[in-house]
């Protein structure tokens, strides 16, 4: 347990820093120059160096951890933990220049995650889990939702544009269908966290990459709600559907899920 | 022009103490307690008392405006110049802890929006618009996405609950048809401003109420963008559809809601 406790204490700290580094770059861009191709280049800059910064500073103090990162190659480790990183989730927001975006860090041990930080630099919240130790925002604990229905709250929801599906207009026709209303901010981990502290009621997406999605995962689990569990054997490589809500609507959710995507 | 510079300077003062005021309700709020029936009422006695600070300070200053605001009645008046307030801006967000929320505030001479403003707590960010006088997000000139195609950027989108139709999905549908995504914080007003400051390509909704649009309607304009103009006669008290967008896109922005939405 000192193993963990200790790689929260990192995980929340690197965080931090990799949030302000990230915020600075952020608070720096003019709007009027956001659709010249120099600032694309900014942007996309930033992603790496943050996630640079995170992958220094865990090689330094945990050189024997994995590492899995959305923007540089797969590190395997030797002690049985993995560290999972977004240097900057919701890219699309950064870039344009919308401040909601966020920095999502978890460690999995044994492809099981036990640590989840997310940081969103833009409204000063920092949101944490550890596996039986409890979700928290900004140091306060938080629970899931409590609604019964779907027309009760809000559902977050994104769709993989690579994939190129359109099964998320099956998904917005049910949660519409139910009464319901959908949410997509464009930070998955962001609302993911949102699900954790009962601001939504659940989420639902296809597929998401392991860096987007375990963090906010394991926040909603210590929170009281339910989730799809990940594979521990596969998720961290190549991703997860994602299913999370509060305890009484997870089944409707689910239900959305299985009506609307392949098996 | 003088007596429309003196509102704005006015409009701009006030949207600041708005903010910071149900911003100070809004950190005081407890998420463990989110969901007992006293925190709701806190919530709608911060956004109506946000609407009563603003009207009264209107009020002492120009007598003769008229007022449309949100949570308490219309007040006609005889200067030819109307107030158009909505204290809070993404009530849902508001209510639920979600930190994407706004003041929006806006002045309209003979029904036509001269003034708008928008004040985001959460992320520091105030826009406004002067007619003929251009958009600013915090003091710096913004403009309008200059994309060409759906698919190079996001659209906002919102719904009308109380109108129990289903006509977005099929928006969302054609967005998603047209390689588009679609983007709903669920603050109408602060999508708005993304739109002028380039962050959206473009906005549609079938119904927004007066106070929710005409303030980013006017920075959507004056940042070069195309918008379908509210109706000066009746928009104030009845509200509009609202379609919006980069010039370039547009046209195809509405042949969306001429497909989706009945005439």
């Amino acid at each position: 347990m000192e193993a963990v406790s200790e790689r929260l204490e990192f995980a929340l700290d690197i965080a931090r820093r990799a949030g302000d580094f990230a915020n600075a770059h952020f608070k720096a861009f003019d709007s009027l120059v956001i659709e010249s191709k120099g600032h694309q280049d900014l942007v996309s800059n930033a992603d790496k160096d943050t996630e640079t910064l995170v992958r220094a500073a865990i090689e330094e103090r945990f050189p024997d951890d994995g590492i899995v990162g959305e923007e540089h190659g797969r590190k395997h480790g030797t002690s049985g933990y993995d560290w999972v990183i977004d240097p900057i989730d919701g890219t699309a927001n950064f870039v344009r220049g919308i401040p909601q975006w966020c920095v999502a860090i978890a460690v999995a041990h044994q492809g099981r995650t036990v640590i989840g930080v997310i940081n969103e630099p833009s409204s000063g919240e920092v949101f944490h889990a550890l596996r039986g130790g409890g979700a928290f925002c900004n140091g306060k604990p938080v629970r899931v939702s409590q609604a019964t229905r779907l027309d009760q709250g809000s559902i977050g929801t994104g769709y993989p544009v690579r994939l190129r599906t359109n099964n998320i207009v099956r998904v917005i026709e049910q949660i519409v269908g139910a009464g319901g209303v959908f949410f997509r901010n464009a930070s998955g981990a962001l609302m993911l966290a949102y699900v954790a502290s009962g601001r939504l009621i659940g989420y639902i997406e296809e597929h998401m990459n392991s860096w987007d999605c375990v963090a906010g995962l394991l926040m909603i689990e210590e929170a009281g709600g339910r989730i799809l569990v990940p594979d521990p054997e596969t998720s961290l490589d190549n991703g997860t559907r994602v299913i999370a809500g509060g305890p009484q609507v997870f089944d409707a959710i689910e239900a959305i899920a299985r009506d609307c995507f392949p098996a």
